[in-house]
């Protein structure tokens, strides 16, 4: 570690995944170094990675100041993050209970929204063949991911006053959501079926907006676009000529 | 709650993930009792149930000794136990950055172990087309997973000298992967592809018997597979005679 800087981030430019942790460090104020793998080449496989996130995917998060403690997964590492350095509880929360309720919405983004986006998406862009059955599914799960997130904001709004998922503020449950539902429209519009994020999903859209508006969030959201710029356009030729 | 017992949980003969929470509860001694959705009518989708678990899926787990505070989501339920009940650390772990050991390994049985699993059983059992491209790719997701575990059991073994993923004893890390790796050889030979647990991944078949062999386990385990009794071989008949 020669770059200076408390941590060491392994993110992809494409990794959504990564860029998750990079809003809690840029809104916790702590320095890090990126590096990123070139995932077309799978440096994520290479062994010099995989000794440090043995799962071969972006993100890892070492942290230089806590003997090099290693962790992987991004909503581990987002949890890391608070839960050592939050310690006046800006993004995260104090209770037991309330921890918990953080916790099962993560393991729903990771595993309910997250998930079913790579999925789509490998269906959409990677694999060599097209498979309606395939695209059908994972359209369907994403709308079933977002109903279930509309009608839990929409309780949360109508019976608790919250704009949030938990505590009444917005923690790391709510902003593990947001590089992915940014993405979601254009992953979406590569199965002919219906997804209008705000006509159809009102709570979402408006919790949504609320995030990006955070000017972190913000600044995280531009870098993201910055960094692939022309990347949706890119995969849609590279799917016409395809097909 | 008049049922006397500690905990409610929501369940499903089938539903793997539930029976995750009822290893920690029955190796904790905690009480609870069952309610045990049926799947096929969707009853985990009615208002009665989602407003309970906006996820509609099972389990989720509410315990009357703590004002009736509701977690779903099988991670976050077994947390729950754990960090709560578990002062002991018997089946959990003390310092921050075993827990956030933990939590990744746990979101990766969740997002990498788990998930790809349901999605090996859909588009083997419930789709109503075949999709060979779809079969291939969860096969080989399961087999990337395997081969991730088996390569870091391997690593602890020699580096550590410890048989189980953080703080050289079994956690709730390890017991979340027990059933899922139970019912992994029916699932994986619905598609053509080589899977064999104990020949291609002999440290992650030692670390799994080693489960197995845990009494609390064992019955978790037999009262599974008497619950289900019969189910892969119906599943093949119902295959047999779509195709």
């Amino acid at each position: 570690m020669s770059h200076g800087k408390q941590f060491t981030l392994y993110s992809a430019l494409v990794g959504v995944n990564a860029w998750k942790v990079v809003i809690v460090l840029e809104d916790l104020g702590l320095t890090y170094e990126t590096v990123n793998l070139d995932l077309r080449k799978k440096e994520q496989k290479l062994p010099a990675y995989t000794s440090i996130n043995p799962n071969g995917q972006v993100p890892a998060l070492i942290d230089h100041h806590n003997r090099d403690f290693t962790v992987w997964d991004s909503c581990a590492c987002m949890t890391y993050l608070v839960e050592k350095y939050d310690t006046e509880h800006k993004l995260s929360v104090e209770s037991l209970e309330e921890r918990m309720s953080m916790l099962q919405w993560m393991h729903f983004q990771n595993c309910c929204q997250g998930t079913m986006l790579v999925e789509l998406f490998c269906f959409a862009f990677v694999m060599p063949e097209k498979s309606t059955l395939a695209l059908k599914r994972y359209h369907g799960e994403i709308i079933r991911a977002y109903s279930v997130l509309e009608s839990a904001l929409k309780g949360l709004k109508e019976n608790d006053g919250s704009d949030w998922l938990v505590g009444g503020k917005v923690t790391i449950a709510d902003l593990g959501f947001v590089i992915w539902t940014h993405m979601t429209p254009f992953l979406m519009s590569t199965y002919e079926g219906r997804f209008n994020l705000h006509e159809d999903y009102p709570f979402v859209s408006a919790w949504h907006r609320r995030m990006a508006e955070i000017p972190v969030v913000k600044k995280v959201l531009d870098s993201y676009d910055q960094a692939n710029r022309g990347l949706s356009s890119r995969l849609k030729q590279q799917n016409a000529r395809a097909s």
